[in-house]
């Protein structure tokens, strides 16, 4: 199957395009037309690689909005602990739809997720054609029957993975943080990781209390605990990593570490600031990604590039940091490397993880810039079209099956709160 | 002429309300169909009062992308005040036009307006529908003979508004800043105000520099300076007042005088943090704007409302500073009243500028919680209706004449930059 777009911008140029399988076929001027191709009018169009979103639990979408403006202790303790504790796999898996549903539309083609109830992501993620690396986690809470237990269920995850394998789904291992998950396991995860060449997503120094914690138990900061027990390397990468010094930042980039910066949530929690040109300069890849929905409250990356951009223009009181260009390559060819996907760029031979920018929407007027428009000006809101594997995900901002899953979504998350 | 809203959500509560002349005339469930009236069916919406935007210069979105991620001071200089000295009256109206349309799109019913040839505005605000409060401007530069000639025109463009007047229109006077304007321009705009009773809207304390360069100058910091002659109290309203002390904040909140935050530009900038709290706490009213779009990069005020929260609870390390509903209310009734509109709140007897958000957006889903939603999940581009002053400006989703005013503007601001 065959998919040609028509007379798109392309760093203002404009280009047909040729999707063929899932793959990026040709960028050229005037594609001859494929028998039984697909056709789409790109015109008052710019294509952009789909976004990237590094770090997320789509699942929590089901409480966006139910807990806000709280105490972290007490938002966690209260509500969002207790909630969790009552989701099923079937409500993972249609707050994971509905989830999907919001990525799509607004112009997301990846994530890189952490949450409960794996079968019930992946599940979701199969039926509705997104790209998705989904972790299986361990919260073992120090506890080591749990530990075992859970270490069985990883085990046991991976292997079904295995023989039921959806392309455009990777398994990885999710420790929740150093403050949930004991050594043991970490040291496990570790190995369960080499063996099998999987990647591994985890939360670091997120809140200074999590360093104040690891010093008093360990004697040493965060990152120096996960070296001490031999669990850094290229095939980790972090949540947050906001609380880092500099000899921590110097050990991740020796390491070959990834950290993927959430702004909304570490503003909203005040948690603090990342910084973002400190750890660029310790040659740390950096990633971006939403956080989950109940700290955020959305998934529009195209948000998040914004806020990412301005949080640190503002903390380092320079309006040069981080143009508008890197935090969209954060967003999309960076994130890629990081998950070791094949996309995140619009080339010949890249996979086919594409959308398409409205460039009538009132936030491209008068169009001076595309690039600082979409980061700047634009919204989520503004994708006709999103195309992921060579399918198309949302064509002219029509989803199939949206409405239902929306309803069933609220369904179960009324559930969950009554 | 009277316009119906029949089932729709206000604060949680499902009802009807009427609209007669330019004022809510009555809120109740199952108000009888008046003859004549426009119906318009609220399922799925709910009302929210017309956001106001309280600090910005319109005309600016034809430089919306044309220069950003760049130094303050090259940015002013060698991009946006030579393509402003070239902006006409022609250039400022459908500017101020494709302003208007993007408010209306995003559910904005009111702005304070700070830009040159003021003629142009008025045309455009007048044709649009909108409210506004647009200022006569003076920049003198500490030039006697420009002093003289500008005060000539405010005075002039004074005369014009009287006998011309739109009621949805407010004249306003704008001295630019301390740094730009004579102390006997200012003192003149003082009386001229306190004689003519109008509101003065300028720029105070945005960068660090200005208060460095004021005590260099003066001896005292630039909210001494403003007491010392006798510039204060409750008819000015200050964009931004980042950089102030304690006394400062003293001085303004015993004399009356409100701040406008501008969180984005400000951040964009890397002109630093409001403080809000501090802010609030010396009694200061408090208000919110998008400031221009070439710093912004839009007029979203539903995102600005995000910012703007998000933005104190990082800087105070605190989550529960400003909520949701805090934020609304600053967006709305507090700017309403620092501009003595009789707007902002949906209220029997108030001004009818109103927004119908629509609840079946993803933003919206699963909705535990309206105002967290809209403020910390939702954009503009979830509005279906605005209205103003009684009129229906947008009504799902439709806005007459959209399309020929985004051509006109992006014409006119090709003129500009070619």
């Amino acid at each position: 199957m065959s998919i040609l777009i028509q007379n798109v911008l392309l760093a203002d140029q404009s280009t047909d395009l040729l999707i063929e399988g899932n793959r990026i076929a040709r960028i050229a001027p005037e594609i001859p037309e494929p028998s039984g191709a697909t056709l789409i009018d790109g015109s008052h169009q710019a294509i952009l690689p789909g976004l990237h979103n590094g770090h997320t639990h789509a699942a929590m979408v089901l409480l966006r909005g139910y807990a806000d403006d709280m105490p972290l202790h007490q938002w966690l303790t209260e509500k969002i602990w207790p909630i969790e504790a009552k989701m099923t796999e079937e409500s993972v898996y249609w707050g994971t739809k509905l989830a999907c549903v919001e990525m799509i539309r607004t112009g997301t083609t990846f994530f890189n997720d952490m949450y409960w109830h794996r079968q019930g992501s992946v599940r979701a993620v199969t039926e509705m054609g997104l790209r998705a690396s989904l972790a299986g986690v361990v919260i073992d809470l120090f506890d080591k029957a749990k530990a075992r237990e859970q270490r069985a269920e990883v085990e046991n995850a991976f292997a079904v993975a295995q023989e039921n394998s959806c392309d455009r789904i990777q398994f990885t291992l999710g420790p929740h943080a150093i403050y949930t998950v004991s050594e043991a396991s970490l040291r496990w995860i570790a190995e369960f990781a080499t063996q099998h060449d999987l990647l591994i997503h985890t939360h670091l120094s997120e809140t200074q209390k999590e360093v104040d914690d690891c010093l008093a138990q360990h004697g040493v900061r965060p990152v120096e605990y996960l070296e001490r027990i031999g669990f850094l390397g290229s095939r980790v990468s972090f949540g947050h990593g906001i609380w880092l010094d500099e000899r921590e930042r110097a050990i991740l980039g020796e390491r070959g570490c990834a950290i993927v910066t959430n702004p909304c949530a570490n503003m909203k929690l005040g948690s603090g600031m990342f910084a973002f040109a400190d750890t660029a300069k310790a040659g740390i890849p950096i990633g971006l990604g939403t956080d989950g929905t109940s700290s955020n409250n959305n998934l529009d990356l195209f948000e998040e590039m914004k806020f990412a951009a301005l949080l640190e223009k503002v903390r380092t009181m320079d309006p040069t940091a981080v143009p508008a260009a890197e935090i969209l390559r954060t967003a999309t060819a960076e994130n890629a490397k990081i998950f070791r996907l094949g996309s995140g760029v619009v080339e010949e031979g890249a996979l086919a993880d594409l959308i398409l920018v409205n460039l009538r929407a009132l936030a491209y007027a008068p169009g001076h810039n595309f690039v600082s428009d979409a980061v700047y000006s634009g919204t989520g809101y503004h994708v006709n079209t999103t195309i992921c594997d060579g399918k198309i995900l949302m064509r002219d901002r029509e989803i199939p099956g949206e409405e239902e899953i929306r309803v069933k979504a609220i369904e179960c998350s009324g559930f969950l709160t009554a």
